[in-house]
């Protein structure tokens, strides 16, 4: 590697609101001048697409000109995950230094890490060896005022971008909707078992068909002080380091000792 | 909860490869007199989506009849964590005593786990409190043999249903492709750090532009003999313990250690 490139770092920007949210410009002013940022983001909207790939149809990747000031930027039709494989397959050709996810219109912390466009983006290039932040803002609002998620965004990242990191970095980062004076500062938190107590909104179509929207009513089961849902509410903006090894060591265990159809 | 109900377990059955796939008829063959069988799948293929929800557009959920003999049948617009909580909320009135998702074609060992609808759907049911698993077959064809498989479904479930099983139970299983008398047995083992090295084909359309499909080669990483990918190198059906925490709590110590930006 360069000299030159030791001194730019190259940040990879990617989202799941699409490339015309406020929340991925309030992202790439936010780290602009940490390196050479390039955005590589959804068309349009992708929440809730979880890890999805786009296996059935093709790809398309275009250009997007005087999107973001002096910043190269691309779109793409594919989901989060599909930007990331594309950024470094057909743009970059080589991994970038960060890459960086955001910042989301809305909450992923606890279970919604699962559901996350943002994080599965994050984690997609974490698989890679890329270490990676997906950030999120509790304000779900298009018009929502992100500038002490700026703030934080830019510590956190330059924080980062000093230190060793490790290959597989992951950072699921949740921001309160509060004023900067507010802030009560950063927490490395777990993640809570907080989740959607869902229900279904039954309607009928005017062709007297029956239709359902998701719907749902947020619940904490965890009365933990380490955890993200705790950190948020106390106005601390809330650090998860996330791993995609999904195993459960403890069952493994437990069923290696104890489970009679082996 | 009554007697009748202690001795007829509810089993409710989805997939991610749609319900008119092969392997969906096939697990509910290996599992229908093991208890009650409510099938709740999408009316067609929904592979590679991950944990996606539908948020943005309202759900179709319709009866089937005449599916699969003597079983309740259902399909849905949604994807397959869709039709766990519809099956839930909208069907059962209550939580199966277990869920079954697949028999998915094709392998959903190592990293796979992340981008798999069948784990995703038995994912959302281990959140939900209902112990659950993911079969899937290294066979991706539609014209794959199930008899090996059906096999060890069956015993699989039955030993499950037959012992006391954790709330959160999830367990990723992956039966290789090899007739019966050629099976080593069962092995529980943790997800390999294994994965597709991937990359675009690129075309052009009869328009003139450009188009991309993704195309990969798959590779495994890790040399360990505890893994999935070695467990089915050697004929063994994997059974790999799933969590949904995702926190990296080695990574949480190390960061409230040495982060200097806290």
């Amino acid at each position: 590697m360069s000299e030159e490139q030791k001194e730019e770092p190259i940040i990879l920007i990617t989202n799941d609101d699409g490339i015309t949210a406020p929340g991925i410009r309030n992202l790439v002013e936010a780290v602009k001048e940490l390196g050479k940022v390039v955005v590589v983001a959804p068309d349009k909207p992708q929440s809730g697409m979880g890890h999805a790939i786009t296996i059935g149809v093709p790809l398309r990747l275009n250009k997007v000109e005087d999107m973001f000031e002096g910043v190269e930027s691309w779109q793409t039709s594919g989901t989060p995950v599909d930007c990331v494989k594309l950024a470094v397959d057909k743009i970059l050709h080589r991994k970038p230094d960060i890459c960086l996810s955001g910042i989301n219109h809305g909450a992923n912390h606890s279970i919604n890490v699962i559901y996350s466009g943002t994080m599965s983006a994050a984690m997609e290039a974490s698989i890679e060896s890329i270490p990676s932040i997906g950030f999120s803002l509790l304000d779900y609002r298009f018009e929502a005022d992100f500038t002490a998620a700026r703030f934080y965004v830019h510590k956190i990242v330059k924080s980062l971008l000093q230190t060793k990191m490790h290959k597989h970095l992951l950072l699921n980062v949740n921001i309160p909707s509060v004023p900067l004076n507010e802030m009560a500062g950063i927490k490395v938190s777990k993640q809570a078992y907080a989740k959607y107590d869902e229900d279904f909104d039954e309607r009928i179509d005017p062709h007297g068909k029956k239709y359902y929207w998701l719907t749902g009513e947020f619940k904490n089961f965890d009365t933990g002080e380490d955890t993200d849902v705790w950190a948020l509410e106390h106005n601390y903006v809330s650090v998860v380091p996330v791993q995609f090894d999904l195993t459960n060591y403890q069952l493994k265990k437990e069923l290696e000792k104890t489970w009679d159809v082996l």
